[in-house]
């Protein structure tokens, strides 16, 4: 154990913020720290926007569906995928670029790129005594996000951060068991064992639930997650990408 | 400034590993701080496969395009998306889950878990003194490594994460300048601003590359990143997830 790992099991999401703003050098340490993130053969294929103008964080915590802390943070950054650069450098190379970056595999190389560069954000953040909050709601209406943040063909904004002062530190959910995430050589591909690992952890969620609601909550993570994927949502995104000349072929 | 964003910014991927195991106490570490980050809605879908066989090692990193440090490492990880779970969770339930788990949504939001709980892992395992590296190249043939792992459909091995201690140590390559990667309010689309930018970093990684190889390596950002896409690698992807109920809709 050390400074690292304390810093890192003791994450919570922080949905209550102060509005107090962070310094120019808090967002430049985190946004450095975001850079400095392993990426694939250094294709670099993210940028990050911060939101400072108070009319369009507003807007964007509408379109994100109105969560509070959209609006009241200390910054609000979006994470968005960003494969426009590498078609600039294609045509300063002169090179034929464009099927590359259209494939799933760049799609998925973008995703996996950015949301590298976001954790280390929010470590950095958190590590300053700063609470964080990713926000996927901005995937709710992306027209209107890419048009509110001006963002050119090819780039996405995927998640936002809202950091901040905590105001209310709120507990930590339990995490599947580590033998259920955690596998050794080889998949455990046993259904009935990983259907009573699930039993277990459901246990575990439903004992926690009953605590922090003095027992106005019952809930169990396979109801949770079983209805979560029960109401579709953002089934526009396989269409979206395509019109964005992502994920194509 | 603080020892976690000092942990941070002197990440490099370190490609000579000593082939010192790991213990159980440094691997769980490393499991339960991935397992720290966050996630979307609660969902955790993800799982990590740790190869100790060094048969599997060695087919793996065959695999991978015969990469010594796959094998040749103190710990070797495959970070896996993995939607199987949440399928069996709605068997539990009995909700229609299906259409919700075959959206580019869906897709989207798991490879953004994995790489969130990812980034956490090497983290932790960098403030632990050892040195990371991710692996990519178990992409290049995913079907092998799916049988090779015994991974169930809804699960795909995304990269690998070599992990040990360092025999030799890096250089760190120099990232994008922050001004362009970072945008406050809006995207900055003024092209030429945009390539101007671009030509200035590449002046920076020519000199990097310059003094790296005393002169023999004569090389920019755009004309690296523009012949890597160029040639078009892991085209089979889309195929793939659709073959494995992934990204269909």
């Amino acid at each position: 154990m050390n400074q690292v790992i304390e810093t890192l099991l003791a994450h919570r999401s922080i949905r209550q913020l102060q509005d107090k703003p962070l310094t120019k050098e808090q967002v430049e340490l985190i946004v450095a720290s975001a850079q400095a993130a392993s990426t694939s053969s250094y294709i670099q294929s993210y940028s990050i926007i911060g939101i400072t103008d108070p009319a369009k964080k507003q807007r964007l915590a509408e379109l994100a569906g109105n969560q509070n802390y959209v609006e009241k943070n200390g910054h609000f950054f979006v994470f968005c995928g960003d494969l426009y650069r590498h078609e600039l450098a294609g045509d300063m190379e002169e090179k034929e670029v464009i099927d590359s970056i259209e494939s799933t595999e760049k799609f998925m190389v973008m995703l996996i790129d950015t949301a590298l560069a976001a954790q280390n954000a929010a470590i950095a953040a958190e590590s300053l005594g700063l609470g964080i909050c990713y926000i996927g709601g901005i995937r709710n209406q992306l027209d209107e996000v890419c048009e509110l943040l001006n963002t050119p063909k090819r780039v996405i904004p995927l998640f936002g951060m809202a950091v901040g002062y905590p105001e209310k530190i709120t507990d930590q959910k339990p995490r599947l068991p580590l033998a259920h995430i955690y596998h050794e050589n080889e998949y455990e591909q046993d259904e009935s064992v990983y259907k009573q690992q699930l039993e277990e952890y459901n246990k575990v969620i439903s004992r926690y639930y009953y605590e922090r609601t003095k027992g106005k909550r019952d809930d169990t993570w396979t109801s949770q997650i079983a209805g979560m994927l029960e109401k579709q949502s953002r089934m526009y995104m396989h269409d979206f990408m395509k019109k964005h000349g992502l994920n194509l072929k």
